[in-house]
């Protein structure tokens, strides 16, 4: 049987564009030979729609658009494609849909599945807008029996029902599992441990590119009824991969934890750039490593003419820290602006006088918030994208200025810890850009006073603020900036805990 | 049957004063000869908990604190409390709770009612962290059959399961239901009619308090068998009060819609900062009327001491303007402070150049930024509270500057339209304090160029955008501004659908 693996990169809404990658997919996969051809999750609707499906106009255009597909693609071979179903009434306030993998055939889309396992944890909340759907039986195909999961459905070991056992115990001897399953660190060796617990040959198609927060890194594959990995498909890149089911077992392909960082957050900036039709991105460049970090991803994201960088030195800023910005703008061939802050900070303190020269606090913070006023006087010009080049370990601590350098709608390194940060520094200083030495071996700081760093030992502290995260503690250090992370902007998931719509954690609280 | 509704104002995580509030109203009530003191849903862990609630330490500590407020009433009458309980594991990366209903009684907390329905609209996530519990039969108290719901269980009418009927069937002769339901505009009519739908003498007892976007308007209820309203306790305040379940019908009292606007807000201004520990607030007075309501709100909800009014006046502004807000600062006792904004923005000028003389989006801006800069930093020196003034309109078409007047921890407003603003404003004028007739009477502007006026017709346009949101439709109108609405603060709800989390729109999508 030949398989192919259409991992598109779908986007929310845009039914049209979802719809032709679709059936670009099947035209391409069937004039190869493929006897069915395998497309993510929810791909005609884009994945996740959230609360625009309490929009029942959105939900109807959805049917249609897939109807439209099935009838486009009538003379190609069988293709099984996620999209939503409108399931009977059960529950009030509520959209009443099933997540559901359609095959399309003959010119007409039946449902082949629906979503059995709806995941309510981190940034799913699927009980909100599907219901759990019945079973249905394994499907004939090119003489296999055909078990159709959707994602959640092969993560189910702690879960009281099992769809692939049930599957498997109804016949079916190749199960196909679509999925829109975001990216974070080691999210493939779990996937591989729960395709292979299903004990059958199994096919894993994965969305691939980024929606907001969520980054989908496709690496779909395929495993034998050994469970040996046959296939994989690339990470975060579309494609499109005929795989005979019988090809010999293969290695699974090693990639640093950088890279993978590296490829995740360029797809992260490119995706959310180019669906939201934001073509530049600026930032402040400040000689730092976060920034050096930020502006290397945009640079290869969007194309160095699509970057502007722009150093707004202080009067505490260390000659150095200009420097190495110029020199990092010029290795990566962005734009590059200098704007002094002194006239701007000067008059401020003529405005607000003992307000400032009471409070060491107000006095920095003016300095953050006059960057932001100056950064984003470039984007209201010229219209794109302010990117925020705040750490996670900085969002955990509270060490940022709301609406300063906490501003930004885009946050490429907010879900890294400050060791993930210099550890992608250096993988890009060896791999992409030289990032210059002064960045990535300077002490920490914000230089808003004369002499200071940072006055944390980041090597030890990191990582306790990470578990802190990752156990959804909220002891009283990540307590008291709750106030200023519930304004952040889209923080890039890349670990099992991001700050975002994933951790609902309220401001007030004892 | 003397029943006590003690609807008490509970902090989520407060487990200590949570506890103490509870065992006070208990004992007051048992002084007054009560049979049975009905207390809140949740109230021992406070509501809404949200994620913390996947914190096993939060899990276990209302456990313990739960046995520690039945071991202190042993001696006091029957209390039925909200709290919750592990449930059997069913679901992987979930909590598994009941949100649970106990009777404390003899020194111990027995579970009486499980949550059965769990609301997963709007501000409700509650599958995320529960799970639906078993039916439990009637208890006997004091010669009743007394059947106990959890607040959603009472909206039944859409569900598949009725769990008041289902106690009725079972013998109850009186249902309870603790609750724990956000204000939003007609909340009460809805509420008295799922009430009377149940065919049973019902009390039903409502948290009061606000914590971050929702406010707890009380106004607990008993109905008779006949469907009559013969009691409700006060909206907005705490209160126990005995009511006698033979006491004579008696009027729904009518409160004006403004009049509800009023004590909600102030209310929930009022807990934001108490339940913070934040003793002041700071606004930016424009001499408008949406600064001119939230001024006065805060005066009302926080004592007009630990409010600043801050005016900055520039170049394009009326003096006119500036007079009103020291009118009303003055009509109000709070503190006043002006602030001349044209030396910072001729420096920002001149540094900025031709950045600002290009574009006007950009040179508006930069004056809404500094203003924002200027108020951050009276935060920043004193500690407190700045207010946003957006109202749901401006919010909604995306007239407002991020980082500018967009800023503001907390935002009375935001989910009240323009015209709803006005109302209360009249209402405020009529029946609390003076607003300046300019502030009334003026158009509306932001006055950041010379003779500029909102290009809107507010009454037309809001009543429109206002239905976009209530629909949960994002048309394109809506959809330009959502990456501004995602870095918002708090909103406090007063509509049945506000800017928030009870509103998950993605920024990318087409």
């Amino acid at each position: 049987m030949k398989l192919a693996l259409a991992q598109i990169n779908t986007t929310v809404g845009d039914l049209s564009d979802n719809v032709a990658r679709c059936l670009d997919a099947i035209s391409a996969a069937g004039i190869q030979g493929a006897d069915l051809i395998v497309l993510p999750e929810m791909a005609v609707p884009g994945y996740p729609p959230r609360d625009i499906l309490f929009d029942n106009s959105f939900v109807q255009a959805v049917a249609a658009a897939t109807q439209d597909l099935a009838q486009r693609a009538v003379d190609l071979p069988p293709a099984i494609v996620g999209t939503l179903t409108p399931a009977d009434h059960q529950l009030p306030n509520h959209p009443n849909l099933y997540n559901t993998a359609v095959l399309l055939q003959a010119g007409e889309a039946h449902p082949v599945a629906y979503k059995r396992l709806l995941p309510t944890y981190d940034v799913f909340y699927e009980a909100r807008w599907f219901l759990p759907g019945p079973a249905f039986p394994p499907i004939k195909i090119a003489g296999r029996s055909v078990g159709v999961l959707i994602c959640e459905d092969m993560w189910d070991e702690d879960y009281p029902v099992h769809p692939g056992t049930e599957l498997v115990n109804t016949g079916a001897d190749l199960l196909v599992c679509i999925a829109a399953t975001p990216y974070r660190k080691g999210v493939q060796t779990e996937r591989l441990y729960h395709a292979r617990r299903q004990g059958c040959p199994i096919a894993h198609l994965n969305l691939v590119g980024a929606n907001d927060e969520l980054i989908f890194d496709g690496r779909s594959f395929v495993l034998d009824a050994e469970g040996q990995l046959t296939h994989q498909s690339a990470a975060f890149k579309e494609s499109v991969e005929i795989v005979d089911l019988d090809a010999p077992p293969t290695e699974l392909p090693c990639i640093a934890p950088e890279a993978e960082h590296y490829h995740a957050l360029t797809l992260g900036i490119g995706d959310f750039a180019a669906k939201n039709n934001l073509k530049h991105a600026f930032l402040g460049l400040s000689g730092g490593v976060d920034s050096a970090v930020t502006v290397a991803l945009a640079a290869a994201a969007l194309g160095p003419e699509n970057v502007t960088g722009i150093a707004i030195p202080a009067r505490y800023t260390d000659p150095r820290s200009t420097e190495s910005a110029r020199q990092l703008a010029t290795t990566l061939g962005i734009a590059f602006e200098v704007v002094e802050l002194e006239n701007m900070h000067t008059a401020t303190e003529a405005t607000l006088g003992d307000l400032l020269t009471e409070s060491g606090t107000a006095a920095e913070n003016v300095q953050a918030r006059l960057r932001m006023l100056i950064l984003m006087s470039y984007v209201n010009r010229s219209g794109g994208l302010l990117l925020n080049t705040s750490n996670k370990t900085e969002l955990a601590l509270g060490y940022s200025t709301i609406y300063g350098d906490m501003a930004g709608t885009l946050s490429p390194l907010g879900d890294l810890t400050k060791p993930e940060v210099y550890a992608l520094a250096n993988w890009i200083d060896a791999n992409q850009a030289a990032i210059p030495a002064f960045c990535l071996e300077r002490p920490p700081s914000a230089e808003l006073r004369p002499d200071q760093v940072d006055p944390f030992d980041y090597p030890k502290i990191a990582p306790e603020m990470e578990q802190l995260v990752l156990e959804n503690r909220s002891d009283a250090a990540l307590r008291r900036s709750e106030h200023k992370r519930w304004q952040m902007g889209v923080i890039l998931k890349v670990s099992r805990k991001a700050f975002g719509t994933g951790r609902m954690i309220p401001i007030t609280r004892k």
